[in-house]
């Protein structure tokens, strides 16, 4: 039994060293990859992901790793969290994604903040937060019933891909998003661009939930089921 | 126990995401490469590979995380699933990897769909599909009788090794090849030229089947059976 | 119980996909990085060690997956393997080597073999293959008695930094390196320089062996420890 | 049980070829990229990763698989290692970690040892090796309690993404840091900066665990506690 303390500071320091990862390797990818995007991109990526396994092992046993707002209001809907705790796993969770920024300028001796400049706007990059959200809060209810244990590798892969197939580079957490517009840097997003992103990935997360109470009847019956073979 | 309505679902929105995945990174590899194919289908490879092992753990528990006219097939001869049931998952899968290809185009602003123009043909191809579909059915037959847990994360593997062992690009999949003709990007194959691969995918598919059934006989007997160590 | 013929089979099977894998990937490599070698290993050095963690999962239930006359002769050594049986897996393995490299070769509309112009030569080279097969079997033995389940990620692993920590990248592999020597591709040995590869080769497996042996005594005893905590 | 001779040996060979894998992967990295240094880490991060997981997989059993000071002194203030122990570990991790640099000159015919110009200085270096050795031993004190299988996982993967969110491609190991200080190659580093380097690595174990001490109590009592799902 863990106390709410010990819970939100694991969600604040996992989304804290999931931004830094998320930041820091894409400063570092964009000062090394000598103005070949790919290869930032490649790095950025693999750091992103191989993050998400290491922090979800680490967290998960205390908070359930969330790290995510969308995760949380998911997880809330199927009762798998106390509404009563979800605003403080949000507020950890944000507190924690700005902390992480503020840790890789430091680490890369910037300003401690940048409001970012990037651009991404348009309804093709909503659509692609939408997509990823879906997919990602999907992998998640797909897998933690029956193979929990498979959860941080499914996600960490989950995510490799998304960078590469959504038009967003799949941002897919609105306390990431928050965190990246305090970033003018390689992963960053413009402020005013932050909103539709958090709406975009909202619905996503709502989408799945709805989709998988319907494919996944009777959750807690099947908790122990076996896995891969065709479930009959 | 799984309505059909439900293992339809899963296949359809599994090969979805895999075709998404497929055409996405393809186009924004190409897009981010600066030239160099070589970085533009590294990008295509782990995101791919990395895509397989996070949907076949989120649908597999569901439909069997089939995704493949071809694997439906093996496995309906080995009576894996119901030959009543192999025309319904094949619909699902194609039509599922048509929206995955439309889904990748609109998150990426382009055209919602339009015939490939790139060639892949004559008999080195064909060879290669052959060669790749025989080995993915290989793998699939080795690991999911002992040890079905470790499929998604074999398969995986097995097609980040051939995107790159294979002359073409190891398409291995009835259903991708027909929703990547309908992408004229880094990904695509020639409508014309989608045939003869669905021939050679097929005819690789059958020939590991029967030489798994000499070489794993009594399968059944064997599944509780431990792994890698020599199983005598 | 598997009859000599399967485990054959799937020795040949392995080591033949094995190979295809290494020179596949390496012709693919090459003619895609548009001269940048880093880019080409690097696909290369994933192709390969995926390749390895599918083929292990997929044949290690039916033969053991040695795939290389080095680990036979120390898995011999140490009773793993019945020394009658030696000579008919390692002819397996090179049989399936060579019929891999020429796999290759056919799916890449190359001559079906070519004898290799790559010189490989010198007292570092050898070093080289020495301590990447010392290495390779430390990870078999270290492993395979406690925690059989994850030999083939290990295996998979330890090549993939292989690759990149040895001079001569890593063959390790006495029928790798016969096949190689076949291929006149950026993968390949010159004929005269295989001789002393295997030498080194042998000598690491050897030495790894006998080192093996006190470090980890009465094997059979240890066989059901619980891993990674200190076993004491 | 293992003897303090046997697990001298295994932390000296595991840390002597994970050194060999930091510094030959190095080498051939930078050999081979081209002038492209994203391109040589990326190939020094997998070669890394990889390594650190086949070589927890191999000598976790034996020794615990330290590998690093910072690790075993953090292992001792939680009695999970007699302090006795502490300096024949350390010393033989200083040991193999020389000889680490020396194997991976002699494969790369380099002069046997050659003192690093690498500078790698001021407070943004010091304070990304603290965050660096904070993180990696917080994700071996959240893994190890309850889920030790996932351990040699879970320090790889962190270990691959912290060579990209720090700015000092994360040491994170005091003899790791020492021999790099005698390789004047890529990855080297001035043996007047690795003093500080020390400092804030042990700095960030201190705190790490000191941390973790508050956020899992009673660690004994809750080591078979199942994981992932929220451990209430």
């Amino acid at each position: 039994m863990r106390t709410l303390a010990q819970k939100m500071t694991a969600e604040f320091l996992g989304t804290l060293f999931l931004v830094t990862a998320v930041v820091g390797s894409g400063i570092m990818g964009e000062r090394l990859a000598g103005g070949n995007i790919a290869i930032a991109l490649l790095a950025n990526t693999i750091a992103t992901g191989a993050a998400l396994v290491a922090l979800i092992l680490t967290f998960g046993p205390i908070s359930g790793a969330h790290f995510n707002p969308a995760v949380t209001l998911a997880d809330a809907m199927e009762h798998g969290i106390a509404w009563r705790e979800v605003p403080v796993y949000i507020l950890a969770q944000c507190a924690g994604g700005v902390a992480g920024a503020l840790t890789a300028h430091l680490m890369f001796s910037q300003r401690w903040y940048s409001l970012s400049s990037h651009q991404r706007s348009g309804p093709a990059q909503v659509f692609s937060e939408f997509v990823a959200t879906f997919g990602l809060v999907s992998v998640i209810w797909g897998c933690s019933r029956w193979q929990a244990r498979v959860v941080p590798f499914a996600v960490g892969c989950y995510i490799v891909a998304a960078y590469w197939f959504t038009a967003s580079t799949s941002f897919a957490n609105p306390a990431v998003t928050i965190a990246r517009s305090l970033s003018d840097t390689f992963v960053g997003i413009r402020p005013t661009d932050a909103p539709l992103f958090v709406v975009g990935q909202l619905a996503g997360a709502l989408a799945s939930t709805l989709l998988f109470r319907w494919l996944v009847p009777n959750l807690a019956v099947h908790a122990a089921e076996v896995l891969i073979p065709h479930s009959e």
